[in-house]
């Protein structure tokens, strides 16, 4: 099964569960718009990618790995989005749950998901315990506090900002995530795993940059130069187009000489330049002069 | 030790986890000030009181299984409280956890104890894998959706409201939580433990009833009449003061006739006993004449 079916199986099951017996009925339909249709699925992919590239020898384990990390990305949107956060109308071309649903759903529709991606995982278990509860570490460090998400999060309501530690959390940590519980779902060492993720992440933060600095709303299907209007950190900002550009090659090329040894080792390298050539953006005509 | 004291060490060791390294400095003292001090800690205790009727054998995963469902219980409260929900500026006579640290952060806050609690019974696994795993499936289910207390949560956004299912999930499930948990933390089958932790349920939901109905701000630490100001279902409108006390001495009742044959069953009587008087209210003056 190609790897976007295997994703959307797993994602569509667990949702199911959720839906299922006496379940409020709007909540319920919310956990489904939540996660379709979905985006690129860019963290459950490279998940499942270093998942094979290890072996993939418990297929379910790995695909429970690859849609708890979409679940809790989704979440993050979620709550991202509402009006204490960035307040964001759009989002996927679409309006945004809070305001599809309203605010309540739209915090209880982010807190079901996150409690959802932790069941996914538990269920895994009955493949193999052992490897159930090491995703289930992982995921718990890369979404909670001290480094998850959420501590980047936190790190924007700071009048002082650890730019490092913001950047490592806010977007590393579920890319991170996505190595380590794709080597951890196949019995690899996830410790290994950690720099490849780290380095995707930053790329993906470098290209989300430049989307945001040079893209309008309509392109991005949420709003534009919120960096700036929020006063967020931006290597656009930093660095200029071109500047940023360059740095976006140098961190792919860097993830690639990362990758450990193993059995699918030129697959992933080969995932990892497909990932690089769809995370930078296409200049609008004015930059190419 | 005394219960109380497990319950304040692991709850202590857990947010401490969260706070270190380079966490965000605001969000880590908001996890502290949501924790503590302390409620009651019923639910935590209620699970510990269990643990030990079975046998308390592996007293760490007892106090994870504890420590886990107060974390959980403690984020429900940060997120109810906040203005798209109840608006509540006041939670155990102090500011709330909004009106301390603001919106955003008091998301985070509940997002970041909800992942803490998962976080807490995978470290378990270290003493006991699959009593770990046990007990992540039954805090997933009890917590999110379909039955958890985010669908309690999420039946209030309802113009038509199944009551049953409301109490189970938004009162009930972290009740059932409590008693199932703390079973399965000392190796007993938590299935026959849910219908003490249903009654226990339906008991303090009565008793909240009344105090919400009986009581002013000032002696509930929160502001009063909630239920009537925002239309939810309240015992004391259907029943009346007296037809409510009547039914929760009822529902004790039947809550000790449920307890499953185990070592400690007298002890586990006696503190159900003890629960009960706690949750009944002094009556004001004027409803005992």
């Amino acid at each position: 099964m190609p790897l976007t079916s295997r994703i959307q199986t797993a994602v569509d099951t667990a949702i199911r569960t959720g839906q299922a017996g006496k379940a409020p009925p709007q909540l319920a339909r919310a956990l489904d718009y939540a996660v379709n249709p979905g985006g690129a699925r860019i963290r459950p992919t490279i998940c499942l990618s270093v998942a094979m590239a290890c072996g993939d020898d418990r297929p379910a384990v790995s695909d429970a790995a690859a849609c708890a990390i979409e679940l809790i990305h989704c979440a993050s949107l979620v709550h991202d989005d509402m009006p204490c956060f960035d307040n964001a109308p759009l989002r996927r071309g679409k309006p945004a749950v809070h305001k599809a649903y309203g605010e309540p759903l739209a915090l209880l529709t982010g807190d079901s998901l996150i409690i959802m991606a932790f069941e996914v995982l538990a269920r895994a278990a009955a493949t193999d315990t052992e490897r159930a509860v090491t995703l289930i570490r992982v995921l718990g460090e890369s979404t909670g506090m001290p480094g998850g998400i959420c501590a980047g999060q936190g790190w924007e309501s700071e009048a002082e900002i650890d730019l490092g530690a913001y950047h490592r959390a806010k977007t590393g940590a579920l890319f991170t995530a996505a190595t380590r519980m794709g080597a951890a779902a196949a019995g690899a060492d996830e410790t290994a795993w950690t720099e490849l993720g780290a380095r995707i992440g930053e790329a993906f933060q470098v290209a989300d940059d430049l989307r945001d600095a040079l893209y309008d709303a309509d392109t991005l299907g949420k709003p534009a130069g919120q960096d700036a209007i929020n006063n967020r950190p931006n290597a656009v900002h930093q660095l200029g187009v071109r500047g940023a550009i360059r740095r976006l090659e140098d961190i792919l090329s860097g993830a690639i000489a990362s990758i450990p040894s193993c059995p699918g080792e030129a697959a992933l390298c080969d995932m990892v330049r497909k990932t690089a050539e769809r995370l930078t953006p296409v200049l609008p005509a004015h930059h190419l002069a």
